[in-house]
């Protein structure tokens, strides 16, 4: 059996800079046609020269496949509308950090106070370039998304224009908060339809699979799972793919993150099928995130193969999700 | 300012065998009197010569230093009366483990349905053989101790005249029980009164700090800091101290268990000062156990005195909780 997927694309992605970049754009390349890149480098992206640049560096990682990098800015509640509207020919979302939430944050938004914010949402709103967000509070680890809902509710009702993307939601109260605002859409991981905490930290404790937000309990991934293999139109999938040497996923504090990037497809692929579900797919993995970012891709087509696929044990010094395990299915070659 | 403990009891110990029982033992014998030694070695500690065996290899790692050993053996359900009398003067307490719970506890109960359990449990109750159990099912990480508490309630009302020691509880639920059944019983580990999830997974992911049962929620940790600080007569100490080597902590699937042998006594010391309960602290770590236990220790005693002190980074190939740390008060030499 096979099947053609039409223009994968990656709705959230961590390309990290540097050696990494080198190491893992050209994976995300080899089957998405594109991405929405994060901003969350050292320091952040908040300028368009940044953004540019950050651009460029990714374009020359990836050589000749084809794979168009969507940019993002790093949320700032002072931009200005002279600034984002030059800034809009060059990106495609911004993404808003809460302080100290996850990996390079540290230089987020300190308070969810629509006040603060209206000035930057209102033009965002205007010029309609959607908001990514990284919904968690700094509460309890397993409360931190559920706490987060009362501002994603708050910044749906005040902003009605304004497209706001709930980033690799983890609970069944977020899979809820879309079917109550017009103006919520989400994205969702592979790891979090696959896993829940008893995966990382029910038996042996399971550093690879350590990411924020935790993956939950298993009420949420079915909560996951019926939105995403029913293609429900308003959830992408977007990876989260977070790639991290080695040393800093086996040290005494582990850095949060799953490095799905080279696997994402074919997982997706294994799952929808065994779920019977492999007519939507599509849906998941490009035609909603087409319509919910007003996005036409270049047209590439990844052909899968029911075909067992053992994945490798590492990229360089990136171990995958799944790393030594066996898939049902396979790229074709 | 100093104190001076009496004969200090450790009533849930693992020392493990071979060359890291040399490691370990000696640090234990350092600031306690005696400990309660868990059976779950591979095999397990199921005979009278095996007892005897392990309680010699014991003494030998320990040496001059002054320390009981108490030993226990591994519950089985076909252990006969006749067995039972002869092994009640070589043991202080027999440990159940539901099968699959934790480190070496493949050869544990299966089902804790009460007529299976019914024979031994009876000749224990009238041999007056205490029962030590790990309580949690094979659920969702999060909940496997409130669930096994409906198990804990069976056996208080079943067998009224056995007494049962709820190992390391790490719930309010289970601190609960213990007003509510008289013939319940706690330990409860050092880590589980400083730590909470969070601490485990809340910001970078901790190896050292898992264990089993895992840190909970806030409110569990103050309801255990609430009966360990007002010297509950039911709860005792009992450090669950669990070295594994560093290898076995670090990799891509680690180990559960946090090694606090040689800091327990200092760390309980700065909480209970920090919490102005030190009076209390003698019930803790001793005085408690002894009336659960029927037992009278050889004098020890034990001279704290508050003077920062630092967490060695490893002992031998093991990494204690607190590594390279500072703790508020130290062991006078």
């Amino acid at each position: 059996m096979t099947i053609t997927l039409k223009s994968p694309l990656d709705m959230h992605l961590h390309l990290r800079d540097e050696d990494m970049l080198k190491i893992v754009a050209p994976l995300s390349a080899e089957t998405f046609s594109a991405g929405i890149i994060m901003p969350n480098l050292v320091p952040p992206v908040t300028t368009i020269e940044a953004v540019k640049a950050y651009k460029q560096r990714i374009k020359d990682a990836i050589g000749d496949e084809e794979f168009e990098p969507l940019m993002t800015l790093f949320f700032k509640n002072d931009y200005s509308y002279e600034f984002l509207k030059d800034a809009k020919e060059h990106i495609s979302a911004i993404k808003l950090y809460p302080s100290g939430v996850t990996t390079n944050s540290e230089g987020g938004v300190s308070s969810m106070d629509i006040e603060g914010l209206r000035s930057t949402f209102e033009i965002m709103s205007e010029l309609e370039i959607p908001l990514c967000v990284h919904g968690e509070t700094n509460g309890f680890v397993m409360d931190r998304e559920a706490e987060f809902g009362s501002v994603y509710e708050q910044f749906a009702i005040n902003f009605p224009k304004l497209k706001i993307i709930m980033e690799h939601i983890t609970t069944k109260n977020s899979v809820d908060l879309l079917d109550k605002h017009e103006n919520l859409y989400a994205t969702i991981t592979v790891q979090h339809l696959y896993i829940t905490l008893d995966d990382v930290a029910g038996g042996m404790l399971k550093p690879h699979l350590f990411c924020k937000p935790i993956a939950k309990r298993y009420e949420d991934r079915e909560a996951l799972l019926r939105v995403a293999l029913s293609g429900h139109p308003k959830v992408m999938f977007g990876s989260d793919s977070a790639p991290h040497p080695t040393h800093k996923k086996e040290c005494c504090g582990c850095a949060a993150g799953v490095f799905t990037a080279p696997i994402a497809i074919t997982a997706l692929a294994s799952l929808f099928d065994t779920n019977g579900a492999l007519e939507n797919l599509q849906a998941f993995v490009s035609d909603n995130a087409q319509k919910v970012y007003n996005y036409k891709p270049q047209i590439k087509e990844i052909e899968l193969v029911k075909e067992p696929f053992r994945v490798q044990k590492s990229y360089a010094n990136v171990v995958p999700m799944f790393a030594g395990e066996m898939l049902s299915w396979s790229v074709k070659e």
